[in-house]
């Protein structure tokens, strides 16, 4: 039996293969650039938790790399991060024009919302679900939202809770939008979609907060002036350290409605809440 | 009874209004920069010449204006075309932070999505085949991939059949899109839905060539070094207008095929196509 990521690496090599052609080779370059699949993962483990086969949550768990992967390509451009190197390569703006970084950002975007689309095995119900799900998490209300949040508090103070609601805007809403993917695909009651969402916004408050420790020139300098505020830079390390705890005590209350042992969800998740 | 644009203006303004918060400013700003809503308009027109209601119409009308306003904000970063202006105001990298000009493209590009999930008196089947036209045309294979060529062209030459596939790509899969909105709001034939996209590839063509030949610095300099490679500028004038004449045949054939009279959406368009 092939292993979570093998299933979605194959899938997406699939659904975005390599190319003479710049602008699906910038895609597919992006796509297969040493990340995790900790997304895609936590739609294939929630949608087999709540009893239902893989196969049916591959390409909306691909939808949601191909999500993760855009927002990665514009956030490293030049007017956002300005990073030449993620994981040790050169960012796709620097191994492509700039013009095709933005492009293929743009492009993994929409093609999320054409592979969803076309999904198999789902009711048309399930796939307007999922669409309108992803849409709400990823728009103005939330990832890119918390983007916006993020771009402009350089050099700024935040209040704690502003500093909640854009780590769990920016990083939470799609952990949140994975967890939902799979309860949609297994037709799960609303009242679990709740719990999950819920799962997703401290999972993404706990990863941020992870993030932020082991970036050691923010934790030890707590206010470096023109520097991005953050719950551990300003708060400093020890009150992020609690809320870490707080969040990862949230996760396991949440998790503990699930009708079935939630066993291999936080099999994927605890990696990344060890402090 | 107002005018299409007066409906769509108001239904934007509704669903993207302005704000204090300074993302949804820059999306509001760029979607009322006193564009021309030809888009929206065609898909109006259409759904209501295939006998539908106006108003099962508006949402996704509204959708592709606001890809048509995400992919003018893209396009006019410094890394792309690097326009200060458009229509007479300061672009939207310009008038806000570059970053938030990147954020208001993909949040209004993902708004657009959303709105058509939750599109009022259209059957789920009618909402998955939208958000799946949409996302066909707008993406690799269709808009953003013939702003690729676009981008890649610079300084180059281009035989004729690329020239043409690009405009087509670039301009003429979002017009297809509005129209092939309209037949399937409209639940027309597949037929139709053919004709209708032959409609809007050549509309795309036409308009194109109109555009590069209001640009006398293109038309007066045939093949500039650095100058994007186009219709006008390569085959020359005569031979564009040539190609424009026989878009607009073309147009009128396909138009043809329509069970009703397609005066509606010729009144549209013609003013596009007078040289």
């Amino acid at each position: 039996m092939p292993s979570y990521t093998e299933l979605i690496d194959y899938r997406l090599s699939e659904l975005i293969p390599d190319s003479n052609e710049i602008l699906p080779q910038a895609m597919h370059y992006a796509l297969f650039g040493g990340g995790k699949r900790l997304r895609p993962q936590l739609v294939l483990s929630t949608a087999q938790v709540l009893g239902t086969q893989l196969k049916d949550a591959l390409d909306p768990a691909c939808a949601i790399e191909m999500i993760h992967t855009y927002s990665l390509i514009h956030d490293d451009l030049p007017c956002m991060d300005n990073d030449d190197f993620r994981r040790g390569r050169p960012t796709v703006h620097r191994a492509f024009p700039e013009a095709i970084a933005v492009l293929a950002g743009d492009a993994l975007l929409t093609e999320a919302f054409r592979v969803i689309s076309i999904a198999e095995n789902l009711s048309d119900r399930q796939i307007i679900r999922l669409t309108n799900c992803l849409a709400k998490r990823i728009g103005k209300e939330g990832m890119v939202g918390g983007q916006a949040i993020d771009i402009l508090s350089l050099g700024q103070t935040m209040p704690q809770e502003l500093l909640i609601i854009m780590d769990q805007k920016k990083t939470g809403d799609l952990f949140s939008c994975s967890l939902e993917f799979g309860a949609i695909i297994a037709n799960a009651s609303p009242l679990i979609e709740k719990h999950l969402r819920q799962v997703g916004l401290h999972l993404g408050l706990a990863y941020q907060i992870r993030d932020d420790l082991e970036d050691s020139s923010i934790s030890s300098i707590p206010q470096k002036t023109g520097a991005k505020p953050s719950i551990v830079g300003i708060l400093g390390i020890e009150a992020a350290k609690k809320i870490m705890k707080q969040s990862f005590d949230a996760i396991q209350h949440h998790l503990s409605f699930l009708p079935e042992n939630a066993d291999p969800i936080n099999g994927l998740i605890k990696p990344y809440l060890n402090t």
